[in-house]
């Protein structure tokens, strides 16, 4: 299971208005908090400040690599901010975010990949944009997986987000995720996974609770790397929990040990 | 999916006082208000009564079938107390509970489905016991089934149960379970599945939520019958969620309408 922690974010406003006052204990104070909560990697994102992504990428990593040796998700539409921020992450295998099948960004980003041996995070989606059904996936998993692969990029560097989409909007666009993930799982046993999960509760109440009961499906079908937030206690908790129940967890160690820090007393409760 | 309600089984301390005392009321008060959260069906086991066992199901039967009209699930290890248990049923389909590949008990039971036309739990067990393994389970259930089928019950009579056992005992017991489940939707699709789940967490702390994130683990994998405590509103509330998100619940409807009763307040706190 490969956590990446998703909270320094422009998009998000405390990150933002750090950037934006040079505050860099703050951004600091995230990268510590995400890391102790069990962050592997840890997700950099500054696409919102356009006119200046590139300088922001580089002050955000020089900030963050002050405080925590773990590797870096480099995350970013612009492919000269790829490159400034791999340039510079000094722990572990970086890993970028995103590659497609769309055939400009494939191009600019696949040499990145090569370059900095990178994990690279592989979107189910090409020129003609997200299809709706798993089968309209898998047709263009295949031909990037085919890209990738002539590349060079070995399977296990591969880690596919299928695309979660909100039920709200199509009731079956959960099931197409799970669908998807069998298919994944069958076709390329060796490849990896990577999704940010909120997007499946988008527009409904109680989010929290659907988007911890979307990590229990989606591992119960194999995937083993989510971009969320580690320091929400409930989705650690029930991603233990999972693990103890799928036979992942020796003697239920940690399990345990997470029921001693206080992670399910909330739970219980309901 | 079927929800089979548990809490009428004289194990339990309350029912066995009430059995004792002849206190109509409260088994009234239970039957009602499992069937108001959702039970599809009610268990009905005496089997701590074991000098009488027969008496005590019939009164039961009566008193329950007083209140509410929906069918009812026969639970005992006496073919007698079964067969009068069925002969009482009024509302629907009765359903037994259970049989197994154990010689003596298959050939006690099995008249009594073809004779009432039950729906009938089989416990993935033999002569032998409880095999550790998934591939153990389905070479019983390769045996029941032909046997079940010898009999003339039809694949969606049978409800076939994995049988969940600790992880606290055996690290793997809950992939066994979701192993089996994989195995039974590829090669007995039309059977359907029933069982308890709260064996999983045995010897554990927060039992609930382990319970819970069980269900959501074998739900995905194609699970459709339950035993358990309907009026465990953090359960339900997880059920119908899991629904939701597997395209299950046309606009999220019930979701929306369990949300609106307040099932989710607790879960979002944590």
């Amino acid at each position: 299971m490969l956590i990446v922690g998703e909270l320094i974010n422009t998009s998000r406003k405390a990150i933002s208005e750090s950037v934006d006052n040079g505050d860099a204990q703050y951004i600091k104070k995230i990268a510590i908090e995400q890391v102790e909560a069990g962050a592997d990697y840890l997700d950099v994102n500054c696409g919102t400040k356009v006119f200046r992504e590139k300088e922001t990428m580089e002050w955000l990593i020089n900030t963050i690599q002050e405080v925590v040796q773990v590797p870096l998700c480099i995350d970013s539409p612009n492919s000269e901010v790829l490159e400034a921020g791999l340039a510079l992450c000094k722990y572990g295998q970086p890993m970028i975010n995103s590659i497609t099948d769309e055939k400009e960004r494939f191009q600019k980003v696949i040499p990145l990949v090569s370059k900095y041996k990178a994990k690279i995070i592989a979107l189910c989606m090409d020129d003609t944009g997200i299809p709706e059904t798993a089968d309209g996936r898998m047709r263009i998993l295949k031909s990037l997986y085919v890209n990738l692969q002539a590349s060079g990029v070995p399977d296990y560097d591969m880690y596919v987000d299928p695309l979660v989409m909100p039920i709200s909007s199509v009731e079956t666009a959960g099931m197409e995720v799970l669908d998807t993930i069998k298919a994944i799982k069958t076709e390329y046993p060796n490849v990896h996974f990577m999704c940010g999960l909120s997007n499946v509760s988008y527009g409904l109440p109680n989010r929290k609770t659907l988007n911890r009961l979307f990590v229990v499906q989606t591992m119960t079908l194999g995937m083993d790397g989510y971009i969320l937030n580690p320091t929400d206690r409930g989705m650690m908790g029930t991603i233990f929990a999972t693990q103890a129940l799928m036979g992942q967890d020796s003697y239920c160690m940690r399990y345990l040990s997470a029921h001693r820090t206080g992670l399910y007393e909330e739970q219980q409760k309901s």
